[in-house]
């Protein structure tokens, strides 16, 4: 009896380990009765920085088939490269730095060159020199040529050279294809705040949905906490998982350089603190960016653009002096957004601002807030109210395609980013210039909604703008006011 | 004991319950022994029509990752706008009406304008007058012109605006982007049938594989029958989940009127009668689409055509006049299918014509029988006969990629709707003059099934036509007949 | 109790099934502890030949989403025609033959011609003279003109024509769309061995992950093994599914020949013996391929170029005389491959050259030894090393996206086959002169892996190799040598 009843509870036991491992695996479900505002559910502490990771096994994620990470990398902090299966899209949320992504074959055209030796503001200044005088130099943040390497007493001959380093501020946008790696470095005083979305349901990642970072260096003591079974195993750096002899034959060193490779004994995490000058060849701070953008069409993946600032309202998509911009990245910005399948939306809002409400047709989001805080309601595709209440700083809230939401500042400015899963994603607009009722015969809102042909022209003309409105202002009636936005 | 054996009943409960849920939720599953013609599961009743549903969870549309819908919309009946998360290819199996649909920022060229006021035959006639004088013309259905809002003693100061309404009729197949509002309206005397897919499966939807309709206006008291767990919901329109201070900020209205969206107090489901005229801005009559099919390929989304009629046999890709035609619609002729996906064939054929046995390369299938009766013969990749009978007006059967297919008509006339899961989907013959038997030496078919060379030429060559043969006809021997079709 | 007993043990028999069949069916679960070289789990035996298939459960080849067959066809072995639902890309691993591919609508541009009768040497020799000499043709595999047809008392009036019939031979990658039947003929004296990767997980797939292939003609006694429930039901060709009456009618033959169709009284399998020569029209062996190859952009897809040679080294990409030699074939090579997604890449390398580390950036790959062995190490993305052992010849390997893998010949040869799920799979290395480290500042090499600049100058620089190397050859230390390769 005491064997059948163990027996019994061991199938209980089962089913429920059943359960739950099934329901985890479905790849897409989106029977969401509740949306929630998410904070990090992991943290990975590291020498110099932490980086926080979203569970996306959260319905809400699962069902918009991304992940989340926020990295915030402390001043002189290094996030050792490391690369994903998956496209990913990065914005610098706060704080400045350098970043370096290497693509795989292209040539390192950052090198170390003695030509144009004197003058510091030329933007390849001689190399030792000013390594030795720029002690102060990743403070200052300024960037002003690269630097030597010839500190620990190399001779002159020798000079390095690498793939592109390029400066990176609050509100950059990054694109990384699949299988890229890619590092940062805070050169500022403030701690620098990244945060990512990957696309785990595109066809670029050809692995489960589970978020998978390859680390080349480092290691991550607490291990992929994300994923099941794998809390267990300290993460380590992908060099730790061939032998020292294959190390030494491939990098033709020798065994002992070959198992430092392999940081066993490092216990700094993925995000190092550098001590010293960080001395890569850079170019001079934001000279190279405008020439860039010149050309749409890059020629190679080498030279392709990768970067674009979503923060700069003179470029922004819709501006109101009074209620703030929004500015949309996408495959038209940033041609190689075609191939990632993603694209961004940032908004900035003052105080009791409103974002008409609107639904995302073709794409899944995910919004971050990057300042403030604002109310907000979505709507689903039973009518039902899956959200209403407050996002604030640091929250992150799913919108699933054709949910429908409506955003309004509750405090001094909210600013917040948005990624969609695709590379042209449109929105429809509810109220509004260009809404969706707009475009409505009126006689079919007169009978959709019972109300009269008075009413309708009401409903369908007195919001004149497009996107943004003052939620506070006094409703006009009558005849529609003249367009402003 | 008794307690035990309870515990027992239940993990077996649990169990089956486990079973069922699992079962349902693996993707695209096709183990098929056995197909069948299916028929609508749900009926949603509205006021002025029904909505027809299919089972998606039916094991063969689980295969084909398809959904699948039946409107019957009443004469004077107004199909509210609702949008889907999916792309959706229709065919409007009977009847005619206007369409609308609303896509996201493209201007409202359909206007009121009193330029061309005087002359009933110009495209845009006066509107206030011909409001008045249309009484009937809805049952009419002529479309001489469009019609004024003026009834509700507003001034004559005033005109609508809105996006492209088009007329339509059996035969016509209209595409749909995800996202994007659609509405229909019967102006005619008879019930308007119009049949959809709605393709669950492809990356444009990227919600579940659950057919989610997204209501603007209306709603829906028995809920969403089909979703497990909604159908105790009720379903409303999106703007439900909205309070109505929000909307009333969102549109300037006040909020009595913002509560009037809302349609809490509706019950007429999502076709609704309309009273009186429906007096919407629309070209006459097909007056405009012949002009459209010059240029093949439109320059925006805005004006890019999304409709084509495959009911006229003079553009038919197959046409014998004993037999019958078929016509297809892929994304050569319809450009937009490139984005969607899909694409569609119609068929008709007399009683005894048979369509010989052929597989779709690329593509799943749902054959939708519009008239008449046809025995059909389906052979699964075991070269088992999965479906041998009769499919009848109405019904639906679902032809997976590989199948072989034969149909033979056993009314007078068989007439059907293929929707196909590619823009530009593949037939592959068994028999016929493009088939692949035709393409393999005799050779081979000697060898394959140990028959003489003679048998094998008699095989390759006697059917001479390519896709239409008489079923009954004397089957002749020896030479090859004269190819004629 | 002993009824509860029983129910008990039905409960978790069921519980056991249940997770069977559950875990069976996740599609590309990677929670990979060990990767293992996999031999072929099922055989299916015929007349001429077998055919042997992988378990495309194993869960390394469901995270690739790829089934991988090997067919081995005897001399004078006929593989019958057959299609799958999935993009298929094969090696010829070994021999030699003919191979014929059936593309829907395309013509029968190979036809018997008198015009070109006299002289064996023109591309169209005279048939039915040739017919009667050429006994022993298919044995000398020199294929100098196509034989007729008129063997068995035919007229001299009558000829065949079908679609392309193209030499194959070692070293060939051949693409196949879904839905196109394709047979293959052994002309030589040693066994044709084909290996042939289903890209399952591809959107060109419609049906579950199960690789199906549909038989025109033959027949599989032992049924469908590696579907569930499948292997109870011996596997018949496709006509088999239609009743004789239908396939009368549809090819317009007598119900005898109809049944002969249905290889009933058949067990020989899918791989019959030819009996006397096998008299096709075929081109001169290879004297049309340098031609193809002029034209890039093949300008339909009935003349659309689908095979390419991998084993001519003065093609190749990366060779090495000491070492071996690399080539890849994309979708630059081979257009059609954009379409499949799917890529290839051989290797031969000789005893000790090893093939620096690396990893896909875009791809999973299976790699298939089809000579000699090696020692290979993968590792994760937890830094663990997840295979670590030999491969040999007639090994399957599959290398996730993202992993990293080192390969060293062990025996005199060592080549192999690579198939990625990327018509443009993309390595990126972590040694040598185009590697990742390389791109890296030497200041993110010397804080990541806590080394001296001096011992980072040295891990960047002295392999200067870009894919091959000596794996014993020494170690050379100090400033860079000359780069080779």
């Amino acid at each position: 009896m005491a064997r059948l009843s163990s027996l019994l509870s061991f199938s209980l036991a089962l089913l429920i380990f059943l359960h739950g491992s099934t329901a985890q695996q479905f790849p897409n479900e989106c029977q969401l009765d509740q949306l929630n505002a998410l904070e990090p559910s992991h943290v990975l502490k590291a020498e110099a920085g932490r980086i926080e990771v979203w569970d996306h096994h959260a319905p809400q994620l699962r069902c918009s088939g991304v992940s989340f990470v926020r990295y915030i990398i402390e001043s002189k902090g290094l996030y050792l490269p490391s690369f994903f299966s998956t496209a990913k899209l990065s914005f610098v949320a706060k704080g400045q730095g350098l970043m370096g992504r290497v693509v795989p074959g292209c040539a390192e055209t950052f090198q170390d060159s003695s030509v144009f030796q004197p003058g510091g503001g030329s933007p390849f200044g001689e190399g030792q020199g000013q390594g030795q005088q720029g002690q102060g130099q990743g403070q200052q943040g300024q960037g002003q040529g690269q630097q030597g390497q010839g500190q620990q007493g190399q001779g002159q001959g020798f000079r390095d050279m690498h793939q592109k380093v390029e400066h990176i501020r609050t509100g950059d946008t990054i694109a990384t294809h699949p299988g890229v790696a890619q590092w940062f470095y805070n050169d500022g005083n403030q701690p620098l705040v990244i945060v990512s979305v990957l696309d785990l349901a595109s066809h670029q990642n050809q692995l489960d949905r589970n978020p998978r970072p390859f680390y080349l260096a480092g290691n991550n003591p607490q291990g992929q906490v994300w994923i099941e079974g794998r809390e267990k195993q300290p993460q380590k750096n992908i060099l730790n998982g061939f032998t020292p002899e294959v190390l030494a034959k491939a990098f033709k060193i020798d065994v002992r350089t070959a198992q430092q490779l392999q940081n066993q004994q490092d216990n700094r995490g993925n995000i190092v603190r550098v001590q010293g000058p960080f001395s890569v060849i850079r170019p001079p701070l934001r000279s190279q960016r405008p020439q860039e953008e010149v050309n749409g069409l890059e020629e190679t993946i080498c030279s392709a653009r990768c970067t674009d600032n979503l923060d700069d309202p003179s470029n922004a998509d819709v501006y109101k002096p009074q209620l703030g911009y929004i500015s949309t990245l996408n495959s038209y910005d940033l041609p190689i957004l075609r191939f990632l399948r993603l694209s961004a939306l940032r908004g900035s809002i003052r105080q009791n601002a409103m974002v008409l409400p609107q639904w995302n047709a073709n794409a899944n989001a995910v919004l971050y807030v990057t300042d403030g805080e604002a109310h907000v309601q979505v709507v689903d595709d039973n009518g039902d109210r899956v959200f209403d209440g407050q996002v604030s700083q640091g929250q992150l809230l799913s919108i699933p395609q054709g949910f429908s939401v409506v955003k309004r500042a509750t405090s001094e400015q909210f600013r917040w980013i948005e990624f969609k899963t695709n590379a042209n994603a449109q929105i429809n607009t509810l109220a509004g210039r260009t809404s969706v009722l707009r475009g409505l015969p009126l006689e079919v809102i007169s009978n959709g909604y019972q109300i009269s042909l008075e009413e309708a022209r009401r409903v369908k003309f007195n919001t004149i703008e497009t996107t943004l409105t003052h939620s506070s202002g006094p409703a006009s009636y009558g005849r529609p006011r003249k367009a402003d936005a």
